[in-house]
């Protein structure tokens, strides 16, 4: 089937965007707003832009409704500072708690039972719960369409990270089996990642 | 354990994101490089930036050796286009061996066995075993690091999708089970997506 999108819906778009592009990890973003509010949301269009220096990036979307932009990207704009927080299976449920859609004066922590711990650098909490925690400073905003389900990269480089201490040895590999972290698929699916294979790349 | 990055060796902290953010959709990305030559290549920094225009993000990593900057990238520089296949379970073995690293006259396309198909709009030809094709145009290039282990945004524009009429509805929801896509986890360790479970988002 060919698929021309300049004629489809915009959200039968997204759908087969969101359908295809997968198992996507999950950035689950803490962040202070207006008033001292704390804020926590999962963003699924997440991935490295460097490693050195450390930047990810993350690409909230344009809602439809009263409130457009996503609270985590008003609060990054004022105050340049957010946490990426890594979810793990056993606080699945609790994240999905926080994928709502709240008024800003919701705190998030507090809706979910999650707990915030201060950062080192940055002045907004990490989740405790979470085995990484990459606190981040703004590096760049690229708004790339402002129109329904666009969406702004927002580039952020980490300046700490918190890692179980358990979970990773002398040269930072990781344990998956440890981290049994959660991907996004389509819909209201998610993918656990014990199914797991080895290939090595050719020299 | 708490780790600045700006004190570590910079292959470290690559594992470190490479095993923490995860599992990562793969963009299998063709090209056509200098004098024709077809180039394929897998991105697993790669994720949707907007899906209205439908625009991808993928972030080819700055190397070390005599061609720190990949082919693919040199590609779509000199072109302005290029075509994003999604990875199904049946042929990654055949997309593991275009991850070595090749000269530029090396047509992974030949190197693998896979079969390159044209594509509706762009001049670059589509991979006939992917499920899903996305053809795109160069819509922005963002450098972000140009240090060894740094990287460049590449952002494209879908002009066309190619899907298995089978494995999509009228909405274009995508069948999980026909499209058996493999994600990137740490290391060369990959991921199934067969393993899955819902959460219904709150309203």
């Amino acid at each position: 089937m060919t698929i021309d999108p300049s004629t489809r819906d915009p959200f039968d778009v997204y759908r087969l965007l969101a359908g295809s592009i997968l198992p996507r990890p999950i950035a689950f973003v803490s962040t202070i707003g207006a008033g001292g509010v704390l804020n926590l949301a999962p963003f699924s269009f997440f991935t490295v832009a460097s490693s050195n220096p450390p930047i990810l990036a993350f690409c909230p979307m344009i809602r439809g409704g009263e409130h457009p932009k996503k609270d985590t990207l008003v609060n990054i704009e004022a105050t340049g500072e957010f946490v990426v927080n890594i979810v793990s299976e056993d606080f699945a449920s609790q994240m999905n708690t926080t994928a709502g859609e709240y008024p800003p004066d919701v705190d998030e922590f507090q809706l979910s039972g999650l707990t915030p711990i201060p950062s080192d650098i940055v002045k907004v909490p990490r989740v405790k719960e979470s085995r990484v925690n990459m606190e981040c400073k703004l590096h760049q905003l690229i708004p790339v369409s402002d129109k329904f389900l666009g969406g702004t990269i927002v580039l952020g480089e980490v300046v700490r990270f918190h890692v179980l201490d358990s979970m990773v040895n002398d040269i930072l590999e990781v344990d998956a089996d440890q981290l049994n972290a959660i991907g996004r698929m389509g819909g209201p699916v998610y993918s656990r990642t014990k199914d797991r294979f080895e290939m090595i790349r050719p020299a």
